[in-house]
């Protein structure tokens, strides 16, 4: 297998590592170039001192210089930086030829206005908004396929978006009525240093936030609303629990169908999907079975008392919702099986 | 002040030990028995090492022998018990003239069908249901007052009645869409050797269970239909979080006012409660802040492009979910200040 | 009982903020002013929402204006400052007629020099250091009581003293050969945005850290010292361990009399010392026995085969390591029984 | 390459679930048989749900049949049974003509003698223990690839023997003096419903345990004893931390050559092992760098006020310190690069 050549930008964050990770191990991608501002200079395995002494690991980071990366001869670079800046190298890259991964939230909005409303800022550069593909490879696999920039999806949006996008198309609920409560480990917040995130304020702790409109929703709803084939709005409740990796999402939307009809629209949509594991009615998915993997676990059950579906969804955070997410497009994008280097447990 | 005399039964689960802590602590209450079937013989100390050298920790844990509590002096018996085992103490120690506060659910319904509908089992003391107060300070406070038996809510309808009884009452919200998220720690469920409750299995782990019918929607589903003056039926879903102590509980709901009206429904029940500290809308109440406290914090938010009210609860499910509670109603029952022996953080 | 009217100086740090707990709570205290400088303006309640409702929480943090806490009526000041900081007011404070109880390094060693070599830096104080009285309570008790100026231990050397100061006074173990292990809560390491303790970082790790000369061996030492009657030095290793709270020290040395006189030198110590718990050989002290309390928990026992002695402890790091500590050493200043305000557990 | 046919005997534990999951993941065998009393009828994937969808993980657990093993064409058998079990099993299926890797500590023992001392029982089959090679393959990497009974090493033992064995046989430090202490993630404790292994149990709790004389001491011993050409003796003492998975160990003894002699020894012995990763002097190993990995991490640090070397060490204890360590072997004894299989962090 001839490895292709992968650049990852923002390497040093939660994310960033997440990357490095999965394509230090991948047998078809080598790390030509990872960039991180904070530690230009130094070696892979000094500031991941877990990955010391694996192939690869020695290359030291450099400065998110784009000419830099291009003379590293990648031609796919995943984006692990913050919003804003994802845009204006994904612009450079893009122009210089590669394709590129986009795991901030830059390209996912098809609408220029959506991101203005919900970033509170222009959009930096709306051109790109009709190339860009939203990388979730369940609904848009095809697409990616072909996409010269994926728009990796976010950690909330992928455990929402996949058990209710089958319900929607196939109108099993009201989408009125739907409501989602996630629970996301710490590591979801990012690697910075603000007190908020210290080990002595977050565990032993539970707590909502981000309340009444994170900005999740924005793709979350346009996804909802493409598979409903209407506008969709829904109440979201993000909420951080002391784990390090890991979203619970429960999600409750009144039936409109039956239970078999449920289960049919989820098992046709993912019975081809590696990373869609479907536990049945009765299961509760729980993240410890789906930590440091791309699998994204999903149970449901009826509330016959009052009428509501109950959809249950476990995913790894840094995995399925964000860089194994962004591995499993790069694995289509560049013909590879699915699971290639996304399959250890 | 008198020491009222004060028995424990079934002091050695997490309630137990809890309540111990609180009665060993309180300025008007002595411990005169504390039963345990596991642990009889041992001393209090010995049992729980943290109490060790404390004024009464020398107490010798007995079997639970309602003879030998009533011999010990005892005027009040608090019963943290399994359910079915409370109903049968209870009835013997009020006709021995004890009043008694259960911390089980055996007095908590007023209907035995309904007992029997969620446990599963016949009421095993029907006759008392009607005697019993349901003993939450805040709703029932004067009746409470004047108790032989009152019957200990629960730490999920606690934190999911509190915000809510003034909103049904004042018909701010639509009974018909509630949807309660409740996130608890792991003691919650009780101090058994159950391989799902090991550190291992629980640490770095989310996920729901109970679903979709947990019993405490029973005694929730009461109490919420008297506050709404009609039959009140929501979709509850619990998760099992790796925290010791906690309980964290989102609950959703079509608002049918206006957030001032639910501002001020909240403010005026419970200016005079002393353990209910509304943050006020945009809070989000934090877990760490109630854990070994009495306290329940609550916050609210207007979610207004869904036209849903979120609110937000926190307490301690040892605390205000169960033994702190128990001994408010206590220091109810004997006018004591509500604070007395419940004012550390 | 008539309070004493206490400043804190440094109130919101995790040392500062276990300060106000433990004074908001105290029956003869009343804190007067609380100074932060990044929270001046804000009531202690606003920074610390657990505290919220308590009497006392409403009182504003202030900038550190030693005019303003003299102003203020305080007649005792707790310092909860970083080294070189608490120096500087605590001469302020003392030359207007306030009573000091400083719980940073600043005044624990008797000779400057020492303080130069650890520290890095000239004292800041050379001719308070004999006025200065080392708060160790159970060892200098006595003095305490008359000080001016307390220099309050840190929490390692807390938990590697009290088990070790009996036996070096009898010459019950040999000197030379003291190891001490300790494993401290990430609160030890301050409220400080540092990266290295976010929670994700902490988390699902252990390692040891400040080799091989941590600061506080100087004190350590310096009492050891003291107690044999000649120059001790000794390998100390701190460790840092994934709980909110908790020092568990274990140390060895050669025995160089029998577990008898051990026993003996223990229990004589400590009989009449409410906070030292002995639990004699055999039993291994757990943190989660002391945390949030101002008991030193402390085992030992003989390992025949190799004649060492192993001495176990287990303190809160913010209790009797620190905060607790402090309050304990006002009591005995203010001529309280030792228990005051310290009784919870 | 052509798989080996594996059985895991005793596959339910935690130590037989990452066995599992190493073998599952191995490119070069196959799960042929996988044994568990408590699970036998249900599929691997039933009773991991982290496991399900994996190639091999629909095979059923079968009861310790040890016909049953045989006949499903398995050459190498792992046990990952109690001790007693172990050896009964083994004895039967090396007559049968597999090659064992036994994972309890009946093997591990050169004399009977002090197996009964240690463990309190007669040994099971003394005439095997000349036969079986201590599993350590940085020390006994040829005698394991002609094996046919592999004793792989505990958790504790690796972590203390791979830092002191090189030192112990150049002579540099004083065995008389060696001092051991070791803190463990709780799945060292195994997966027994043992109350005092439940989370509230572990979670915010630090304590030793064991004292004074762990079973592993008499591998411990018999190794270093080897290694120094005379008996050894040492004072170890264990920790149970509320981590899932890591042993991070501090030993310390008097340095009786010079650090570069201490870092030649351990560089040249460890050169060509793909495991043991030397972080130099001044660095301190964290387990989160070697959780779910192979790797053990070693530092060490010259403590010249006392004259001790420090020795710290991290692995997981499940990892290294178990399953991982006897695939290490498994890859040994059947030809394979040492890497194979155990690649992924």
């Amino acid at each position: 297998m001839e490895a292709t050549k992968v650049a990852i930008l923002g390497a040093s964050g939660y994310t960033g590592m997440e990357l490095v990770r999965l394509l230090l191990g991948h047998p078809a991608a080598q790390i030509t170039a990872a960039t991180s501002r904070s530690n230009a200079g130094r070696r892979i395995e000094e500031v991941f001192p877990r990955f010391s002494q694996l192939p690869g690991s020695q290359l030291p980071f450099i400065e998110p210089d784009m000419e830099a990366v291009v003379a590293s001869g990648a031609t796919v670079a995943f984006l692990a930086l913050p919003h804003g800046a994802a845009a204006q190298y994904a612009t450079e890259l893009l122009e210089k030829g590669l394709r590129v991964i986009d795991l901030s939230a830059d390209f996912r909005l098809r609408e220029a206005a959506t991101y203005e409303d919900f970033y509170g800022e222009t959009h930096p550069a709306p051109d790109l908004l009709t190339t860009a593909v939203y990388g979730l490879p369940e609904v848009h696999g095809e697409a990616i396929a072909a996409a010269r920039l994926v728009a990796s999806p976010g950690c909330y949006p992928t455990s929402i978006l996949l058990p209710l996008i089958p319900l929607l198309r196939e109108g099993l609920i009201d989408p009125a009525t739907i409501v989602a409560n996630s629970l996301s480990g710490v590591s979801g917040a990012g690697r910075k240093a603000d007190p908020a995130l210290l080990f002595v304020e977050c565990n032993e702790s539970m707590r909502a936030y981000g309340l009444p409109r994170h900005r999740h929703l924005s793709e979350i709803e346009q996804e909802l609303s493409t598979a409903a084939g209407k506008s969709v709005t829904i109440t979201f409740v993000p909420h951080l629990i002391p784990v390090n990796n890991g979203i619970c999402t429960t999600t409750t939307a009144m039936l409109e169908g039956d239970l078999a009809s449920v289960e049919h629209a989820l098992r046709s949509t993912y019975e081809n999907s590696s990373f869609v594991r479907l536990l049945g009615t009765g299961a509760c998915p729980d993240t410890k079975n789906v930590t440091h993997t791309n699998f994204i676990d999903i149970g449901w059950q009826h509330d016959e008392r009052t009428g509501r579906l109950l959809l249950l969804s476990a995913e790894d955070n840094l995995g399925k919702g964000a860089a194994g997410q962004a591995v499993q497009s790069f694995n289509i994008m560049t013909g590879l099986p699915d699971m290639t280097g996304l399959g250890t447990v």
